[in-house]
């Protein structure tokens, strides 16, 4: 069974079925996995970025002289650390209001826009260290990224606390870009090297309703990649040669061709990630089919090529990105937390253009994996690379120079409710599986939603559904593609689920009356799981998977080298969940083959086959791999399915 | 059945046996394998790199202006590559008169003693382009290392031809050095970072009886990581701090113990190549069974977990050397074609100190691997480093502005003969089989030896002698360690070998008449070869051998990508002689499993296994890859050895 398909998902040739999301505004989450979470986030997380950036000097750069070159080093961008921090503690505040956390969003913003320039711009290192550079290298120095990262705090600011304290500053800055770059006469055909401000626009313009704001986002996309290359012209205009570009590549950020033209997800996976949002965006918010078309190829050729079993993406370090096709290493592998978290942006606007299982599939494996192992059990370290192996050097780490991984993790985390549900005239959709209540309005009439689980840890979920009045609308729960059966039941009731399924959702339509109780089982049972052949390093291996949890072994488990162990195709794994570990995990056990070095001695190349012991194998959450001590960690386990 | 071994050999308890080589001036090869090889340096290697070292201006290093810092990069060693090439060519000379060769010779060895300084001071670096540095860094610039070789070439020279136009001048030097260096008072107490000198110095000792040279070869051992350290004092006076020593540990030169005290292989691995040649024949030259220890126990070490399967060793381009135990990379390897020949020359000085099989399996799997496969069939093209897998990426080249390997191999080859036979008083020793002719003198009687085989295609050994007297002495046939099965006859009639093999050799006194005729059988299977559980990168993978040599399979014969091709525990192949491949040939046929990539079209992630095909598969010699288009190469093939 396959966990992606490039082929298209039963009942796809309807028309997209689109939705909007349930803002996190709306929903509370109580669920035992995620709770704790949000939680150490917002206790953790947020207070302790905050006095990092303070320390880091991040909120006086003029007193402190931040200069080109001075050590450690401020990256150009480092005010995006700010801004993604502001939006994580917005999105916070509005879900649980704290004195002390708005009183620090205040002082930041105050800082921030002390800076704005008369003419509306606003951009901390092009005021403070390197004014005479302004809009002259937009390739590479990040400027309307911070932009986009700036205009997204303020809208999340403004909708969490309704204060326009950054809003209108931000639009003002806003306007100000429009004033500069477009097609028309007089106006700069530029656009940035690191995509961001394209995705941001959309929310201004559905934060504000100024029209503009998406025009503006749709000419970047648009203009990116076209010829004569803005970014030629731009490096010559500096007296540099063009094609001495240090990235050597404009798929580097992905300005090698128009967008509608691209085939392969390449370069920079984090700059991909959110140019493919924007343009999922657009394709909504446009109705442009071609543009819809063009995630869809790049999403067939990221599943079926250049994507991990964690939902990580980028194998490469050298590019932070996309390399060749099946070319996934677990030892190397670069999965920046940024990309998989970028995944998670994009799959979760291409379920709004179109809600097909598929894009929540790959949303959650990368939410419940790939993002997850980026940040701590306590959430006070993080990961920014997260390999499928290690020979136990990679430790999570309070802080990075280029800090872009916590705070982004920290604005996911405090906005998950929205991820959850989807919405329509007609239908709810249900597309994560987290235990909490929202409201929403449905077919006109109020609708209070209660969602029961101990999910991932088990696949019964229990949905209570309070419409004001009884009320005909469908109600959509995802299947999960790992999930190879499912039970329903309505007010105890089993319904049959064969014709149900449509696109990945169970759509069960009726007059819900308030007090309706649909429960759903999945099928959790621990599954292994196989590459495709071409993809060298998880040749003759198996990882294993239970619901959406990819798993791993870790020494601290495993007391014999990783690579000596093996498990048969048949090998059988129970599950129990140990309350203490990892606050609370389920872990699985069984039994795997060891080669044995016993009668080895001093001999280190022979003909006769390395004996095998039998050895018990612990695997568990990949997610919560370097939370003990040190250690080797593997996801791929050699495995005997080849030569039964 | 074990390849290598660190216990002791059957009946090691004996003392050792200690013999000398039959020099190659007394060899006549007319052998099919290496015939050509060797014709190759002479025809092509030999002249080429003069050429190529002329086009370098190696010869006229005055006029060029040599100067620190130029491009291409002058290394300050360069002149060893002049006398490298001088002592293969003498070597050449030796047994294939040439007189255009001997002029380039005798051209060489007037412009090398033309720089030679008044007080005997002879090295070009430090005379042309540094003067005011001689002799103020012996740990990072190879001062005595290139001496070393200038004295290994007027050995050779002389030895070759008798002349004495380069050892005279060379003596010189040698007792320039030897009034420098020493315990003595007023002597300083250096050595070289890079070891060479002092098996040179043993050299140079048996070409003129001077005892002086063997006892500052003893002294550079002795003195080598004693307390205070050297190169802590040489670093001091340069002012710098030692501390600040670029490789950060001098196990990186082997000094940071003396010898008698080092315990594991470390460091540079041509370096400790060298330096334990000189150990050896220092154990043997003094009867020093403390060094004799100190070999043994560092070949064990080496042999039981830092060797390649091909003989190669070091497995780190970072050091050019040994790591951790264990660590043996395949496509990362470093195995450096100089490193491979440095095991070559120890394990021969190792069979002079103790006629054990053991070090001439180590010699005989170095030679034909891990050695030949750094030379092109056409002898015009090297490997510096030698993976065990290859994307392809990996290509011989002409030459190297660090040139240390070519002019390595060619002086290997040019004295091939010198390896075949050892010799003492009642005693001949047959350590290699070659075709070919040669005399010595046994028992004070002159004896002439015919060897006739098609080795290393098949197992087969005639060996026909001719004392000028019947005469009673040992021959001593090595029976290889990845032998099985073995049978001798004498004169037609078989003699049963089971009390007769004596530490890997079949001892077989009488007393021998002319004509005497003794036939040697060495069965020669294809055998699937384990390495030890701990080698990562080899666990549930087998190499493929056969007789002395590994094989690997390349793209050229296999159309899949090699890593989806597994072979059965119990598979069998075939072995043909291809007279148009590589030279001739045998390759390997069999068959293997493949992963079929047909029923994954857009899936890359899967929780039933991959289907297998049957695929035919066939092997060459390791030493012949890359001989052919570019492709993909692996020595370890993975293997259903696991989970059967």
């Amino acid at each position: 069974m396959a966990l992606f398909t490039s082929s298209p998902s039963q009942g796809a040739s309807e028309l997209p079925r689109t939705s909007s999301p349930i803002l996190h505004t709306a929903v509370t989450i109580d669920d035992t996995f995620w709770g704790p979470r949000i939680q150490a986030v917002r206790e953790q997380t947020l207070p302790i970025m905050y006095e990092q950036m303070k320390k880091a000097g991040y909120f006086d750069a003029d007193q402190r002289g931040w200069h080109k070159g001075m050590q450690p080093i401020p990256y150009v961008f480092w005010e995006s650390d700010i801004t993604k921090w502001l939006e994580a503690a917005s999105f916070s505040l509005a879900t649980h209001p704290d004195p002390k956390l708005e009183e620090m969003v205040d002082a930041a913003i105050a800082f921030i826009t002390s800076l704005q320039q008369p003419d509306g711009y606003l951009n901390l290192w092009f005021t403070e260290v390197e004014p005479e550079r302004r809009l002259t290298n937009l390739r590479d120095l990040h400027e309307l990224y911070c932009a986009g990262h700036l205009i997204e705090a303020a809208v999340a600011h403004f909708q969490s606390t309704g204060k326009r304290t950054l809003l209108d500053p931000v639009c003002r800055y806003a306007d100000y870009i429009d004033s500069i770059f477009g097609r028309e006469e007089g106006k700069r055909r530029g656009y940035d090297g690191h995509e961001e401000i394209e995705l941001a626009l959309i929310k201004l313009y559905h934060a504000t309703g100024e029209e503009r704001y998406l025009r503006l986002s749709h000419y970047f996309i648009e203009e990116r990649g076209q010829q004569p290359h803005y970014f030629d012209a731009e490096a010559k205009a500096r007296g540099e040669d063009p094609t001495n570009f240090w990235a050597r590549s404009y798929e580097y950020n992905q300005s090698h061709q128009p967008i509608r033209e691209q085939l392969k997800v390449v370069g920079h996976s984090v700059r991909d990630m959110y140019l493919l949002s924007a343009v999922a965006d657009l394709a909504r918010e446009l109705s442009d089919p071609s543009l819809r078309e063009t995630c869809e190829r790049l999403w067939q050729d990221l599943v079926s090529t250049r994507l991990y079993v964690t939902g990580g993406i980028g194998s490469s370090k050298d590019n932070e990105g996309f390399t060749s096709d099946y070319d996934l290493p677990n030892l190397q592998a670069y999965a920046e937390t940024c990309a998989a978290i970028g995944l998670v942006l994009w799959n979760h606007r291409l379920l709004q253009l179109d809600a097909d299982g598929r894009y929540a599939d790959l949303l959650e494996r990368s939410l419940y994996n790939g993002v997850l192992s980026g940040i701590s059990q306590d959430g006070t370290s993080f990961f920014y690379v997260n390999p499928l192996e290690s020979k136990g050097t990679h430790h999570r780490r309070g802080w990075y120079n280029c800090a872009c991984c916590p705070p982004n993790i920290a604005r996911l985390f405090a906005s998950l409710g929205q991820y959850i549900y989807g919405v329509n005239d007609t239908d709810l959709l249900v597309h994560l599986y987290i235990q909490g209540e929202t409201s929403c309005t449905i077919a006109g009439q109020p609708l209070k939603v209660r969602q029961e689980t101990r999910y991932p840890w088990d696949g019964d979920i229990r949905i209570t559904l309070d419409p004001a009045e009884p009320t005909e609308f469908g109600l959509n729960l995802r299947i999960p593609g790992w999930c190879k059966a499912a039970r329903i039941s309505v007010n105890g009731e089993e319904v049959d689920l064969a014709d149900l399924v449509v696109k990945g959702y169970a759509h069960i339509v009726r007059q819900w009356q308030a007090g309706d109780e649909v429960v759903l089982h999945l099928d959790m049972p621990v599954e292994q799981v196989y590459a495709h052949p071409a993809v060298k390093e998880d040749a003759g291996c198996v990882a294993l998977q239970r619901g959406p949890l990819v798993y791993c072994i870790e020494g601290a488990d495993n007391p014999v080298p990783l690579h000596e162990l093996s498990i048969a195709a048949n090998a059988s794994f129970t599950s129990t969940f140990e309350p203490e570990l990892f606050g609370g995990s389920v872990v699985l056990q069984g039994e795997a083959s060891a080669l044995s070095t016993a009668d080895w001695d001093g001999t280190l190349y022979r003909t006769t086959p390395p004996e095998q012991t039998v050895q018990p194998l612990t695997a568990i959450p990949y997610y919560a791999w370097d939370n003990r001590e040190p250690g080797e960690m593997r996801v791929w386990i050699r495995s005997g399915y080849v030569n039964r």
